[in-house]
């Protein structure tokens, strides 16, 4: 079997959580989130936000977790906004426009949302009532791109988006692997205070299932779980959730696993570097985009798994390389091994 | 801690579950439904239902099913038929018109739709194009109060939708207990052979979450992965369904659980009955409704939890009694015995 | 050709109308409802309703008002209340739906709701999240069987709104005969000040086409127009519904319009009640419902088009028959004439 | 008052209509699009299209006509390719994803597609089940541009559509326009033998409200009547859709009033191409974008609408200016002498 790059949900779970899971399994619990698991859960992550008053629901992945939350607060005739990047404008199967609502895209260099990217946007859509109505801001931390926000420049956003009545949500399906990064300097504090809503993601960082949504926003909270069931994501199980995100916020698990995922991705990619190679771009979290010539990308090939990317020119091709919480030791410096023999 | 009568899914899994889920657990495999544990539980399913050519997709849950079966083969003006008991029409936050499809409720005594019921609602329905036209009837084995089908009366429902050209969707949150009935003549096979379409609940019988949707009419097989990824169904993943049906399917795991189930609510069904006390329906499965004097339901709901369903006279309730794979015999001997020094 | 009792649309519009439309034809007006006639019909509709606060927007027609003002006024988890006899619920192929929303039956005897009705609703909806949340109720006047609400009713109905934060919405496709039949003590002005939006119907009382929707309560006034624009109901040529709306209001047309089809419906009524027939419902609008053996039946038939609506024994059907603003003395007589003949 | 070249909707109807509306006003007929009026309409565009078996729907409006036929012809997961400047992208408030259906958006220099631009949507749409697959491929002739299709430019598109098992439907709110264009090749008939779907626009060529949907390929014609109805659409005075297109088809009203407009802009066309003026694209129909001075431009406010449409450089600007089947020569000769004066 080849070791593979291709993403970070390749295994199961964090051993852990298996434990925990094997540990509490034969409680009788309350049913839909009810259960104490959950409610511990929510309270170790509003101590994390250092928000009492955030409120938290446990559902399954991504899309799921971007579909509710975007069809929850929209009124019909409003949009979205989001880099042609992101997640919820290219791999959901129109998960959005299925609840009613458009996606408006801007083009970027690096997967990340600036505010004059959103000025040219409400500046093209003032045909009232011609136009949809811009309403909520999508951005993803990490991106799809490997890329992150600084602190900074999310209080940029956030600042733009409160005084022009806009939404400000993070897809936070790598949200562990973007505060984790070398250079950021975002806390989960920081992201939930400058965001109306988040999520939290477990898929990507160690958990079976998983994703935490966090609405920070008192406007957004009423009667959020009628969503949640209606959109057919509220589990009977919620334990299932409730003790996943139990174990990865307990001693800060969840934030040991992304450092160690974006670790061994550094290791690669500064090996690369050292080299000489060139990134399609400059990414410090768990996903990199190393630009390499075709006769390499093959024999790599042999040996890992991972995805060519995108032609570059005749000879060279970027890849993606993805690593994960479980990502060892041994992959990654035969990953390595094979780079500086063939790259002396 | 009172013991719980009042759901099927208070614990965790059956053992061999969290057993399979440690032993997998490292392997690296592909996601979102194209692990190789998928693929076997899918060919155990098809198995088990005699029919190489139904396409089999795991999901979360049985909301979410249903949605997305009824929300994939109708047109936008198509609607579905249901007994006023169905889950659907009941218990999920309008999950079907939240995807633009009306549900017509028909008041049945027992939870069942007859063919008699369909032909008063297509009669009804004949004021083209002013009405919805009905084109899927929804049933649900075992039913949501606890009674079940008889080979014969699916084969009259399904030869009148073939007639009638109306789809046969069967909801199966509890197919287990509606098969393992002492009454029940059905198996998964002829189930399989009657409708166009089914889903076999893992939830309520002994998984952590899990429905496997089956696809018998070919016609409705096209691209339907698209709707599960859509609805933000598809799990990164999916090794955690497969791994679980799996194991469910395996020497019919999932049969014997559910069949004692079934027979834990029987032991005390049988008992209730020596005494005389009366029944809101008359079922086979892990589910009852006897109807008990306020009293003798104070005295019961000192030591177990259960829902008061429905008040029938000044002094008499039906209560929901349900019983599942894990429902130990200590349990239901303390209700016993209760029962029998009440009711001498 | 037999003069047709079918329905109030079966010519095109009064005289007053298309001379209008010939006058204004040729200006240069702006587009989409800003031209000036229906500026100045608006102006006139909050005279009669005597609130200088309340929204209008015209429509086409009765189906796109009721669809545009549910979709708008609630979120995807509310529901409607409505009659078992609301248009909704019967004449729309599932429109409601289609926006995402369930409509909630109630059973009635004469199609009027009343709080009692509504409150076993409430009352059966109190599963949090796992049931939509009833939020709107929607009653018609004059009903689908021709009755009527007194002020007191409606004041009830609005009182218990309030209280239990519902939505009342008042679907007036036949307002003008609901108002103006002999036993209301309704006024517009009432309707405007109890309903939180309703509309005037203008197809069924003497338009070509038309509705004006009339939105009282502030808080569901705010970017109305998008969803007008969003459903396809925005005209280019608001004008069309401006100048239909501007003659009918003036100088109360619209409610002389809807006396004299109430008149020639009770001139017919009264005809036959002197015969002892009866009828299905005591209507004082423009439909009645009379029941009438069949071999009478056959004999009108010859002469006049009208619908049988419902055998009630072997040998009498009740019959709807309609009357319009254009339904004339002759037509009216001839029948009379059949009937004096056939029951002296 | 100033003269209005801001659209093609300022004005009322044409007199014929107006005269027609009035001689059949009180002839009693069948509603909802079966009075005799709409089936002649319907017999006459057979004809001009020589298609016996095109199904021919009469509906109000642009957007009304879009959202109907996109959603009637999608499933789900389906979705539209749209150049950039598509009027369902920009000018219809979400219109189409209000139905649930995403529309991609293709940047193109002159508002028309080509086969090169929907082959790159397709290869960026491989991914299954994470990508909405596109099938419907939405064009406008005349464009929001103002540009034309060729006969060969339609029949290569509608080849690979067809051999790409995707769905050709163009938007012909302008058909009239676009077909009676100076350089066009294109027929009626030849749009309905390339096409699968198309409408015929009355609005915004002489007609108070009403587009002719026709659907030309038969397995999208089953059912299409609960669509109109379901989106509110289907009038209950039919009649008057059905009227204006008879007068329309009449005689050749439609094409005659086109060509009227048609010429009017181009008068103006030529006296400005005669003085250098550069235009923003090169339109033979109804619309011009010429670019004028903004001192000119100034002028001409004085005594004419129009919109002034985008600033090209500091001292320039592009304006819009529409002409209509009403466009008198006393306007055109005015805003002629003005030109001829300023750019002597």
């Amino acid at each position: 079997m080849k070791f593979s790059f291709k993403n970070d949900y390749s295994e199961g779970c964090h051993p852990n959580i298996l434990q925990a899971l094997l540990q509490y399994n034969l409680d009788q619990q309350a049913g839909y989130g009810e259960d104490e698991y959950s409610l511990q859960a929510k309270e170790l992550i509003r101590k994390k936000i250092n928000n009492q008053h955030s409120d938290i629901y446990f559902v399954s992945g991504g899309t799921q977790a971007n579909l509710i939350v975007i069809s929850s607060v929209l009124k019909p005739y409003q949009c979205v906004i989001s880099a042609s990047t992101g997640h919820i404008l290219n791999n959901e199967t129109g998960a959005i426009e299925a609840t009613g609502h458009k996606v408006l895209s801007i083009e970027t260099e690096d997967g990340k949302l600036r505010t004059s990217d959103i000025i040219s946007v409400l500046e093209n859509h003032s045909n009232v009532p011609h136009q949809v109505m811009p309403k909520l801001v999508y951005i993803s931390n990490s991106t799809e791109l490997g890329t992150v926000y600084t602190a900074s420049e999310l209080e940029e956003l956030s600042g733009f988006c409160k005084k022009n009545n806009l939404y400000l949500f993070m897809d936070g399906a790598r949200m562990g692997h973007g505060i984790m990064a070398e250079k950021s300097d975002l806390t989960l504090e920081k992201v939930a205070a400058l965001t109306d809503i988040f999520y939290l993601g477990g898929t990507k960082n160690g958990a079976l299932i998983g994703e935490a949504i966090v609405i920070n926003n008192p406007s957004l909270q009423e009667d959020f779980a009628f969503n949640i069931k209606q959109k057919g994501a509220l589990l009977a199980k919620g334990r299932l959730l409730g003790i996943q995100f139990l174990e990865l916020m307990k001693d800060d698990l969840y934030f040991d696993l992304a450092k160690h995922a974006n670790e061994q991705a550094m290791k690669i990619k500064n090996t690369l570097k050292e080299r000489g190679v060139e990134f399609l771009s400059d990414t410090y979290t768990n996903q990199i985009f190393p630009i390499l010539n075709n006769d390499l990308i093959k024999i790599l090939l042999e040996k890992f798994e991972f995805y060519v990317w995108k032609k570059t020119d005749e000879n060279f091709s970027a890849v993606r390389l993805i690593t994960s919480w479980n990502t060892g030791d041994e992959a990654v410096d035969d990953f390595i091994e094979i780079i500086k023999k063939e790259l002396p």
